[in-house]
């Protein structure tokens, strides 16, 4: 369970409401996470929480698929299961099909592999690389 | 200094060249990175790597430069400095913008940020995210 | 379940038990932990692990709950989950309040964010923190 | 180098000039870090990073000493080169003394030793852990 | 639930029919692992990392116990749930020996924990160590 | 430079230098790693580390080279530049082969990848591995 527990909708302060709701209109659905219900413990973190998320995964130079995927790329490189469940989801939601998610856990792989290649051998950086 | 040193190609064996020569053809490049020369001293893990990264970094259901991406939003993760270098660069070339590198950077800081909130605060995971 | 299982107190042997009665005393409770309990296995390292664990977290410069919180800290980065669950409840019994947690869990999240902005920008280190 | 390269006061915008001021007033410092100036190609990230590191750290149930001595311990765990000097330098300017530092390290590499024991030994969570 | 599900034998398609088949004779069982009926959704990956598996754990200059042992040291580290239990599984087969298991754990918890403290303490690497 | 400085064997209280002493005759060497002298500074975690590392890296069900080779895949894949520096040395020390240390880093690279592929796709631990 929970560390604090979850707030449901009907038991947030006026301030957790107001975030709620927006996360609702936002997403375009009725329905609240737990990690926001887990949150609202602390209203400020919630908010300012919220905000970020809103502003960094709407669509811009990067579309909303692709943002969803490097979201679900690092949770996968993290194994943080709640994250990978969530944005699984999330991605799908976006349009990510079933190809599209094995090619992307493949590079995930590959990536997590090669990293460690390469600092395993010590490689140096090459000179070209350096900006 | 690379643990074994690296091998340059007028160096290398006829099995090592033959990988270099496919990296150049396949890359369109003259240039071999630190990398490869490094794992050289192997040249069954230089194959099978190589082989490996070839397969899955060719544009599929996601395209080269989401690939790029997503291999640079890993290496970020892990924090490994000559795989961020090297898949910068790879990303650039792919066509990756200033204001794509921002955005990706900020979506890999969001979900390093809210990986540990969410493990940090127990959160379980929601029935509908299970699949 | 455990690996090799968890030896109780009735079955240990007299140097797991010494250990075991000086967890409790030390502690003030009669509760022994999974964790010991897996750990008895290899009696060597239940004593080694215990001595450290007992002389780091001993008050000193640092207080109990700050070295609690901080264990918290490492332990949600590494979003270990039995490590996450047994020091909240430790970091509670040194007195951490709801209100500690959260801006623990604010801090953590944002100190995983940074480190990876930075990471990824591949920022140099400033010539006044090179000690 | 950065991978943008880094923006001096001089050369930065109206929008990223404030910013900078805002860091130099609420720090009682004249200087910028490099992570900021690396962070300014993004206005919005740069706001809005920094924005969130000011609310979080500011003191609260938690003391300014204590928050920057859990950043360098996430910092640690990660082992974020930049990250670990500049809230090193964070922390002692906090107040952190040698001594502190050295249990914070021993609390740290504790808690990074005993997460992979308790992980590793595949041990569950206690029935009374679960909150 | 695996996130595309799990491909029974009797449902595999030749191609993954041929895979399944490889790994048990290969292995000399008739169980497959879930971990390849769920990477069969994906037929090449499937091929490839089970081509490489064989091929990077096949005896060599390192024997199959030791392999197997640390394959299950980097998946302890990396808190990989699934991971370890497979892997103690498969150096349990492989001869490891519960005083085997209790040291190789003993070794991966000290390499974590100093892994940090060196880094924390920001220490140089020493000239000689430089290769 | 190291957070709190070296401590050379000449400027050393009794306290470390019989720690150093240790050290020298343990390893059969007259060298002191800077680790050792960035630890000194808190001669009671010197001790403590130094005491655990020689208990758990002596030959028991596992010899000396597997540990240190166990030691240097838990650095690759935690990607601690010291660490692998000076256990890459140790291991070499200890008799390990370059067709070894190969296939050491293509294990740990292996793992690396599949502990991300299971973890992704969401894999369920098989009835058979829960021990």
């Amino acid at each position: 369970m929970a560390t604090l527990g979850l707030i449901e909708y009907a038991d947030a302060s006026p301030e957790v409401k107001a975030v709620y709701d927006d996360i609702m209109t936002s997403r375009q659905t009725d329905y609240i996470n737990n990690f926001w219900k887990a949150l609202a413990h602390d209203p400020g973190s919630l908010r300012r929480t919220w905000e970020s998320v809103k502003q960094v995964m709407a669509p811009g130079a990067l579309d909303s698929l692709t943002k969803e995927m490097v979201y679900l790329a690092v949770s996968t490189t993290n194994q943080c299961g709640y994250c990978i469940a969530s944005h699984t989801a999330a991605a799908r939601k976006a349009g990510m099909s079933d190809k599209q998610f094995a090619e992307l856990m493949a590079v995930v792989g590959m990536a997590n592999e090669t990293n460690r290649l390469v600092s395993g051998y010590q490689v140096e950086i090459d000179e070209r690389f350096r900006t």
